[in-house]
């Protein structure tokens, strides 16, 4: 779909830097179509882009090499992580080198007394997870696919959990990185907080490889809960499911994760995943505290939810029926797609003002209405943000280009009620038409100012986040 | 102390620069000697730089016009708000145009249901909250001072209640801002969360007007806590009270403040507030919650701090009982210059691990002791973070300079500790000589070209954050 130019026609790489890059890396380059086409697509619906070749990283001090080579050399470079990316952030729209970190994949420290650990990129949330095991700490954020953590901060990830814990910006107190000419810079460091100088690490967080490429970085960690417990509960409306989260939220419980799913939603789980949950828009709920708390909080959201016409609020407090809840939920992107086989997704992403969700959702789903698209919702709706999953046949043009159309009308929706066009995917290559009108001119010459001075030559990812001048 | 140049010998205001400014604000524009010196001294210890000239600005629009105005003649020019800054941020030590926005001092927009309200930057924290009061919301971050919001965003401003709300970073989620040139930029938004390209919001904050003059700023809002209770508790030791609040953290107790005092800040404490607490490291606590929660919690610090040693343990719920008690801990920098009658103080503000915050207390304490300074230590401890109220007489130039190699070891010492040499008070004039050692050189050079791409005359708040090249 909105395929941009692929890399046919572009100049191809310079031999010097070839020889260099093969003489140094060994069978860890490769110009080979099969790893070029691997790495030149994400999960977006965008037509693959290949890079002219691929490397694959083990430090710090290799990405520098290789970006010192691409700098003298004026080659475009793009980090590569779990490629799990869904705005065509990896398209190498303008050819180059593919820097894949997957390999640089080692959690360095963990340190119980701070609540921090140092990890490489490509260390995945669930691999810092499992890794965590036994330390009674955990890394919150969640945005579903286990992504590696340089990719989560490249892109400002976030998911279910930000409610309570925030997204990457929050989470990430520091980090080593790669500059456009090989430098490397260290920015934040392991105070939890400091008034020292221009917050470099917020910077090149979301910056979606475009300032720089993360090779090392310290992110929070948090007690495990004593107690978890969840719940879900069904609404006769979409207000009054966000009235209830306005409420939750309003008289400061401090709800772990809140997620709203529409009634096509639900359908595609109970046939998913065998429940017989009711198909009505509705609310899944986690609370993290202490056995009596949880129990507490649990109470005071089911009252609310009864004020609101909630119904069937079911409560959850043994691991299984916690997982199988959860397990629906996260299985829900799979589910949707089961809704229309041989589908895919094209996902929108606007983030509103809580206080104009209701509206939003309720205008999206008239425009979806009046189209003949087949598009379930699901909200991480304690911060605004929800997703339309378009579920388009990839061989049917008009659907496909239905689909483009409605979404940007959402955006123009979701901008027009001061939201945004992204709360957690990027801007990457798809959302880029959108910055000016987002941002405004004279922010967007801001952003523009900032990447000329750190990559003059616009090697870094180039294409991405800001629309062509 | 450590004077710099007074503005005497640089050159004058451009005559077409004042006439227009004079033509367009009228008594609103001034060159008096009493203001002047009013605007060129903040709460630090550093002898006064005043501006050349002070503009009473009243709106976005006029900070846009003078800045046009003070770009076209290459005139510096620097934001004032309540002048309550501590490392020398309005000193106007290359001279220019101090722009006071104290009188931008409306709260435009509460939106309860947002939890967020938009302000003009003269907007103290006392005034919002008491403008919060009936909607049954608060703005958490409390430095002490009845700072302007506006000065808050720019120093990255923290206080008591950080461990839980986080800093200014965390609390801001949009801003206008008026660059250089005089053009306007707005950065952020209103969304809970956005991956919409660079994080604007989060380089201005921090960013102590020398990359633009906030003139608005959204920030978030909480719901009053149904119930607070408070604790103090004295301890055997400093590394005691540090084992309690650690172990607090780890097991997820959502402590809102807890703040350390030593033997001496307790001394000051008992004669100031006529107050009878053991003179002894301790603990203040205070806990947010739900009446059965905020007890739970309390019990569970109790029993922690029990096996540390904790002493006195006492618990106030009662209104007036938990004032009492953070009465006297908001009135600690008055009580610690009330020990020495006569003294102005040097405040220090390192941030560390906290694994590390009772070996960086205590080898300040041993430094203290081999000295003839008299300093109180009170600190942000869930952050790691503290302060030695270093008490010297201004006239006495052996003792301030005593006091002043005695800061700088402690923020050497807090730098090999991976720690920074400013927790929340900021940079300014006084510790820009630790940029390079706490950043590297490298990342300073980075920080270097975002000044130069935003600023390339260098006219805002010149001399301040970047060391002189």
């Amino acid at each position: 779909m909105n395929a941009p130019d692929p890399v046919a026609g572009k100049a191809p790489l310079p031999k010097p830097l070839t020889e260099a890059l093969a003489a140094r890396f060994g069978k860890r380059f490769s110009t080979s179509d099969a790893v070029r086409l691997q790495h030149g697509k994400d999960e977006s619906s965008y037509a693959p882009a290949p890079p002219d070749a691929v490397v694959f990283a083990e430090s710090t001090e290799e990405v520098s090499a290789i970006a010192a080579l691409c700098h003298a050399h004026h080659v475009p470079m793009i980090a590569y992580g779990t490629g799990t990316s869904l705005e065509g952030h990896l398209l190498a729209i303008h050819g180059g080198v593919c820097i894949d970190i997957s390999a640089m994949n080692r959690v360095l420290c963990i340190r119980g007394e701070d609540l921090d650990a140092t990890v490489q990129p490509g260390v995945t949330r669930k691999q810092l997870n499992a890794e965590l095991h036994d330390t009674g700490l955990f890394f919150p954020i969640d945005p579903g696919a286990d992504a590696s953590l340089g990719g989560m901060a490249a892109t400002r990830a976030s998911g279910t959990n930000a409610v309570r814990y925030g997204t990457m910006r929050e989470n990430v107190l520091g980090m080593t990185v790669v500059l456009a000419d090989g430098s490397i810079i260290k920015t934040g460091g392991r105070a939890r907080k400091s008034s020292a100088g221009y917050d470099l690490t917020r910077l090149m967080i979301g910056s979606e490889g475009t300032l720089g490429i993360i090779t090392e970085l310290t992110v929070r960690l948090y007690p495990i809960p004593e107690a978890i417990s969840s719940a879900v509960c069904a609404f006769p409306n979409i207000e009054a499911a966000v009235n209830t989260v306005i409420q939750v939220i309003q008289i400061g419980i401090p709800i772990a994760r809140i997620e709203l799913l529409d009634a096509l939603a639900l359908k595609g789980i109970n046939r998913y995943s065998k429940t017989s949950l009711r198909e009505a828009p509705t609310l899944f709920f986690e609370f993290h505290g202490s056995p009596a708390n949880v129990k507490e909080q649990a109470h005071s959201v089911a009252e609310i939810a009864a004020t609101h016409g909630g119904m069937d609020f079911d409560w959850a407090t043994r691991p299984e029926d916690r997982s199988r809840l959860w397990q629906a939920r996260h299985d829900a992107y799979y589910a949707c797609l089961g809704l229309k086989p041989g589908s895919r997704a094209l996902t929108t992403d606007v983030c509103v003002p809580i206080s104009r969700l209701a509206d939003c959702i309720n205008e999206t789903v008239a425009d979806l209405e009046a189209s003949q698209l087949q598009a379930p919702i699901v909200g991480h709706v304690g911060d605004g943000n929800f997703h339309v999953v378009l579920l388009v046949d990839p061989d049917d043009a008009s659907e496909v280009a239905q689909a483009h159309v409605f979404s940007n009308r959402l955006v123009e929706r979701a901008l027009g009620m001061e939201g945004t066009c992204t709360g957690e995917h990027g801007i990457g290559f798809g959302k880029a038409r959108y910055m000016a009108q987002e941002h405004g001119v004279a922010a967007l010459t801001v952003m523009r100012a900032i990447k000329h001075a750190l990559d003059p030559d616009n090697l870094m990812n180039p294409g991405k986040i800001l629309p062509s001048a």
